[in-house]
């Protein structure tokens, strides 16, 4: 019998990744996955056909573990400033999507019995990567304005354990809220003062719909306690696996020492193309041109919850990102709902206890409208409403 | 003051990613790095200009936490067999180059005091690797063919918190030995009989100097105690950070769950260039052309060692891959020699001590021929000659 060690009992399969879902008949409104058809396609065929020409072997070559410094440079010069930060190529890494910088942060700060402090719900694979630590969670009330930071105090007041305060403040996943720029201020403060990072996972913080982005929390981290992730995979595309992790001096030697450890580097390749992509193209015409995009998606699922579904139901109404996120009739078990909207409506959604640590409240279901045209969101809402009618009567 | 976890404290920084390296005067022995002048650069051309009107956008999309099947399919086809493996696309998952084979290997296996069994020296990067997860270390002695296993066979009887053997077979980091065909066999065995699990490291394996590569010890798995490692850093690129992990059923669940969590998937893109690479070109002949040349390094390294270093210096003759291990008399400190090395020899190399565990005698080096064409060497192994001979004296 093979021996695993501890931490390979914790570990969990994604409820997003589910091969349940991948028959091609199914309507997905389960993957946080960008819309293919709204990558760009002919700016990166031109990108790929010049690229080699251009750099020559190196693209094919290793490189730095930290990640090329003219990619990190220029994300620094054109990524950064839409979210208030402002800091050296010294301070970034790239790793290979915002999953690989949150599981090296759990690695950095947290061993088995250490606090995660963090909103409830929120992303499920934050917590598949968590698991293997073995922490505990304690969880912060949102409100409309997201983590309240008069509970967090509190928390931070009589949790000497806490290791990390994990958040997503732009259109959250699973809930799409979004943190109020005077909670984002005293979030960085509240950091520095009881000495606990603040991991802030910004993956969809520049597909706003209405306005200009909120300045990130790390725009306000005057003492260092905050670590920043932002990501190509949903305002470029997510195959190229390219985020950036943002971190203060004390903290990023040992996150290179990490990189070095688990991966060497991120794929060389990848990061030409990223960086040839920031050079030669306008990122933020292509942003609104996404915007416009998921907002007319957005704008769709909203009127057709509306209009297809119970009476009674709650939802979000995000302003920007991915994600909507239902509250049902407590009877209502969204995970063993699943089936019969897998088998009967064609429709797939996640089930809310994905998202939960702790209690694990059964009648919540994310929608994600990313990679579903107005014409299946159409359909599919009106076949998932007319199956939760049922379950409802 | 920061709180790192447990883990951050027993991070490493690479010895072999020294920064001291990276000027460009500098004569790099150093570098486990393949050569770029032998990369296939029209051909990856060729792929590059097309991947996207072949397969559209689905090559910058999110994709399977296990790897693209077809890629999957077609390393089983025409990477496996030449070391006498035959198995399922089901038994492989692509990952991110091997270094996140190992370190997923000791996440899987792994806690504070377990054993890991290794030779030693082996790779410093697998111990940097396995290092956060703070395993004892019950070294393997070796010969000229590689690990002795009635060595072995002592240690496992007498060591029940073994959870490792860790090995590289072919023309071995650092020191270029490889492992006989009858120690493999025997290898997979012992696994088996004492339900330790295998992890055969093989990025060198197909790059043999004369005939034709050994059997895997994966080859010889019967009962499922094998995990072998294969990578297209050596044979191809490294830039694209693509290797794969063979893992028996009882593993490979845990695995795919590691990855998920870890990184959700390796670079889409990098992926489908792989798969067009093996579908399209001729691996083998490709890798006929990289024997020959580095065939050419490793004999003039040997002819220059044998020219200027001083007498009584002892020394390997690699069968195929990227290294030589140089012993020195023993009152040299080839960490301390270092200095003077990258000073006055204007020569890099890895001082032996990264490559040990327990104790680490000092008087050892490692020489890599991969990436220093013919003249480099003569006149680099020339200087750093010149170097011991006044250090000996």
């Amino acid at each position: 019998m093979v021996k695993f060690s501890q931490q390979a009992a914790y570990l969990e399969s994604s409820a997003i990744r589910n091969k349940a879902f991948d028959n091609p008949d199914i309507i997905k409104f389960s993957a946080g996955r960008p819309e293919t058809a709204f990558f760009p396609l002919a700016d990166i065929t031109t990108l790929l056909q010049n690229v080699l020409a251009e750099h020559g072997g190196k693209v094919l070559q290793y490189a730095a573990s930290e990640g090329l410094y003219p990619l990190r440079e220029i994300i620094a010069e054109k990524c950064l400033p839409g979210c208030g930060v402002s800091l050296k190529p010294q301070n970034m890494m790239i790793v290979s999507g915002s999953q690989e910088g949150i599981e090296f942060s759990a690695r950095l700060l947290v061993n088995a019995g250490d606090v995660i402090i963090c909103e409830n719900p929120s992303y499920s694979g934050a917590f598949g990567a968590f698991a293997p630590y073995r922490p505990a969670y304690v969880t912060v009330p949102m409100d409309e304005d997201g983590m309240r930071m008069d509970a967090l105090e509190r928390i931070l007041q009589t949790t000497p354990q806490a290791k990390m305060i994990y958040t997503i403040p732009d259109f959250q996943n699973p809930t799409g809220i979004t943190m109020s720029l005077e909670r984002r201020e005293r979030l960085a403060r509240l950091a520095a003062q009881y000495e606990v990072p603040v991991i802030e996972d910004r993956p969809y913080g520049d597909l706003i719909f209405e306005g200009k982005p909120l300045p990130a929390v790390k725009s306000f981290d005057k003492d260092g306690w905050v670590v920043m992730l932002g990501s190509f995979s949903k305002i470029l595309c997510p195959g190229l696996r390219l985020a950036w992790l943002c971190a203060p001096d004390k903290f990023m030697g040992k996150y290179v020492q990490i990189k070095e450890s688990a991966s060497l580097q991120s794929s060389t390749l990848d990061q030409y193309i990223a960086w040839d992509y920031l050079r030669k193209y306008d990122l933020q015409a292509h942003i609104d041109q996404l915007i416009a995009g998921y907002r007319a998606r957005r704008d769709t699922v909203l009127r057709c919850i509306a209009e297809y579904f119970p009476a009674g139901v709650k939802y979000t109404r995000p302003a920007g990102g991915f994600f909507i996120w239902v509250e049902l009739n407590p009877e209502i078990d969204t995970a063993a709902l699943l089936q019969k909207s897998l088998e009967i409506a064609k429709v797939a959604y996640v089930p809310g206890a994905a998202f939960f640590v702790n209690d694990k409240p059964g009648n919540f279901l994310r929608l994600s409208y990313s990679c579903v045209d107005e014409a299946q969101i159409e359909t599919g809402l009106k076949r998932l409403g007319d199956l939760l009618k049922a379950s409802v009567a």
